[in-house]
């Protein structure tokens, strides 16, 4: 394997295609108000959690059918121009940002809930249905949806990343939890990817191409979900660990006895602090490990017990238990709320995000001396991982402004990513390659590779206009 | 949802592609005597369990390597000539045909574990290893490959038609176990998709893409599968119901429920006496589940105790447990001796195989006409189903020699086919598409989807020398 080319500090130059009159003009007779060219409506458009700033797109279309998503797109064909589609904004990476100009697909307003099967444990949903939305609604089937981002991110955006999160170590991620799509392709064609059948060997496996697909291939206007029944027994813990290897080792044990936890997530004791200030909490400013277990009362409790031996063999101490729902939801927003308290603790920053994702075996090598690297750069970061997935995130609190310290943060972003592909992990295990990691891609894949993306691109869009300059330079 | 087009009775019509002898002496240089053109070796190489006669492959390439994979493909591809990986021939489906004409890799020599990770749970395997030799090879790790479709299948044939069979209930399909391969490629050359992180965002699902594929994209030479640690306790048991439908019913509940149950598969009444028959067993000749639970001790004894409560709510009785790996053995054997005992039990017979699958809640209404259609035809047929998944496969007992009954089964088929459409479901849970359901795709999937399976493809092998003629007419 090859180190990877210099991490890209800056975009790649920016082409942005002209948008004519006329389409404007199109879209608008076809759209009424409900295709906007306001400036303010185009920037909250044409930003996101990424570091970088773009000219916004020229219109946002707020679709509410298949048939509008349909209809800008083949508008947006005819005039060669870009199409971006859009959730709730919360890409960290770049992904809904203009680079080469065009319009953008607002789906937020395509947010009912199309079925509930519950007997099947399946949903179908339109693309801007949030993931809380989503089990707020299917609250009373006693089912629940478990991919968790963090975010409350659109099921559309979450399908287009692939993204995972907290509950990913038991219940997998998005590729393995939608069952089948209803896309509109470069065309402006409608086609439909699977069936409600839990498992297929008919043809390719479109609905998988599509999902991590970041926009480029298509846009998905119905999702078709699996469901799992809300566990008889939920039991959530804290534990305190005398350093970041004691948790990280707990972590590869549990996961190596193939415990089925439902989440481990790793905090370390400077995003505990930034948490504390945040939410006014007073959880113990050490390393932690943040658990839940689900299944039958006595199988969680097999569970808890189990892994409380292995955490008090690696000086793990003083569990608390949260078995209340109220209980377990405090501590899982002090979780979600990592990401704010650290902007918060710096003000005017912005983060910038790893997401690299190893072997479980690998994950204290990589993890520790990240740490030490970042530890010595003097730029303040915070430090979550989804660790039974072997993923974790270092955010490093940059200031804007100031073009070094980006440029220090890259740096270990680099050295972050070159361990982790050197272990036998990826550069990013949820958030999505964006406009961040195109080199890293490019290194972890192979060119081979990463030109048979290309080709499947140019075959399936040959205009070039689903959310181009995302993933792979074309 | 459109009906099906009538079912394909016979082949479309065969146009085999001449193999020039330059090609043939070529490969002779490059290969010496692992280079073949005795006709035993080409016919052997030119049937699967499929109904289809059609003239074998010109010569048949045993390969040892990726080069020499990647040489015989480039050679080919110079000739313009089709290219049809082998593994052990257990298609049911006309995959390893040369309806096109063209060679046959055989890729039963490349039979290497190359790798273990067993503190990661994953193995990297050569695509000709079977899955008896994989689970033979890992055993004193402690961990297993649960995937298991009946027969001894190479992991190269059943990752290239998305194989699953009993564990699928629980552990699922290749489609989720298969973490990362190589491949090369219709040029001939060499990639690599994904890594070993168990889960990842970077780029297009190429890994799902090739799962699949049915051998018409590229030939898999390295395969990387997830593992799983050897459960604590299994215990497995036989309980017979008054009927089918409170078998199925059972099954229902148990899966709506959410039990995490290992395996739990259908066996009707006459495949119970042609198994007896075979094997010289007295199973009760009732419709019957045969079961698995995996966990812990305590994990397993409250599945099963829940799992008994539900079939005796539907008359289940006579519960047999096997706990020792003698018994069990003893059970399966039975379960997956199935098809050759229906085989004999009708000499000079050859099976048509359904493999229709539906969301859970529909598994009774799809099954029970079936089974009412498929007694008034007079057919013979054996039953069996992995019913945890809605997956069940009739196999009908047709005389090759008779048209007529070749016909009678394909019109049940076809009512099976269209019915299980209707109920959200898919034409083909785990044998492939290959010859036989090219009608039942179109019909399934729709032209939209369809022909976005066959742009793909011309953009990755626009020459169609990789097993072309299957999936999709091309």
């Amino acid at each position: 394997m090859n180190a990877p080319a210099q991490a890209a500090h800056l975009l790649p130059e920016i082409h942005q295609r002209a948008v004519p009159p006329a389409l404007v003009e199109a879209l608008k007779a076809r759209f009424g108000e409900r295709c906007s060219t306001a400036l303010v409506v185009r920037e909250q458009h044409g930003r996101d959690e990424s570091v970088y700033s773009v000219p916004p797109p020229a219109a946002v279309v707020f679709a509410e059918s298949t048939a509008d998503v349909s209809d800008a797109i083949k508008l947006a064909s005819e005039h060669n121009v870009p199409v971006i589609p859009f959730g709730v904004g919360s890409s960290l990476e770049g992904h809904l940002l203009a680079v080469q100009g065009g319009i953008s697909i607002d789906v937020s307003r395509m947010n009912k809930i199309l079925a509930i099967n519950a007997e099947d444990l399946t949903v179908t949903v339109q693309p801007g249905v949030t993931r809380k939305q989503l089990n707020d609604e299917i609250k009373s089937t006693g089912l629940f949806f478990p991919i968790d981002p963090g975010a409350d991110a659109s099921i559309g955006g979450m399908s287009a990343t692939r993204a995972s999160g907290t509950n990913a170590v038991r219940y997998g991620t998005m590729r393995e939890n939608v069952l089948a799509l209803e896309v509109v392709t470069a065309s402006g064609e409608v086609i439909r990817t699977g069936t409600r059948a839990k498992k297929s060997s008919a043809g390719y496996d479109l609905t998988r191409l599509m999902v991590g697909s970041e926009g480029t291939l298509g846009v998905m206007t119905e999702i078709t979900l699996k469901l799992y029944p809300l566990p008889e027994a939920i039991s959530a813990a804290i534990c305190s660990f005398p350093s970041i290897e004691a948790a990280v080792r707990s972590t590869i044990q549990i996961i190596q006895m193939g415990i089925p936890i439902a989440r481990v997530e790793l905090i370390d004791a400077n995003t505990v602090r930034m948490v504390n200030t945040y939410a006014k909490l007073t959880l113990r400013e050490e390393p932690m490990l943040l658990m839940e277990f689900h299944g039958s009362p006595a199988g969680v409790k097999e569970q808890a017990e189990t892994v409380q031996e292995i955490a008090s063999e690696f000086g793990g101490n003083a569990f608390e238990w949260a078995t209340t729902p109220e209980e377990r939801t405090r501590l899982w927003t002090a979780r979600h709320n990592a990401y704010f308290a650290a902007i918060q603790s710096k003000p005017g920053c912005r983060a910038i995000s790893t997401d690299t994702c190893v072997p479980i075996s690998r994950l204290a090598d990589c993890l520790l001396d990240s740490v030490t690297e970042a530890d010595a750069s003097g730029i303040p970061y915070f430090l979550v991982g989804h660790v039974g997935d072997g993923n974790f995130h270092f955010g490093y609190l940059i200031d804007p402004a100031l073009p070094q310290e980006r440029d220090v943060a890259e740096a270990l972003n680099h050295k972050l990513v070159t361990r982790a592909l050197q272990l036998g992990g990826t550069c990013t295990g949820e958030h999505g390659v964006g406009l961040h990691k195109m080199d890293f891609l490019l290194t972890e894949a192979g060119s081979g590779a990463v030109d048979m993306m290309r080709t499947i691109k140019r075959a399936l869009d040959p205009k070039n206009i689903m959310n181009p300059g995302k993933i792979f330079a074309f």
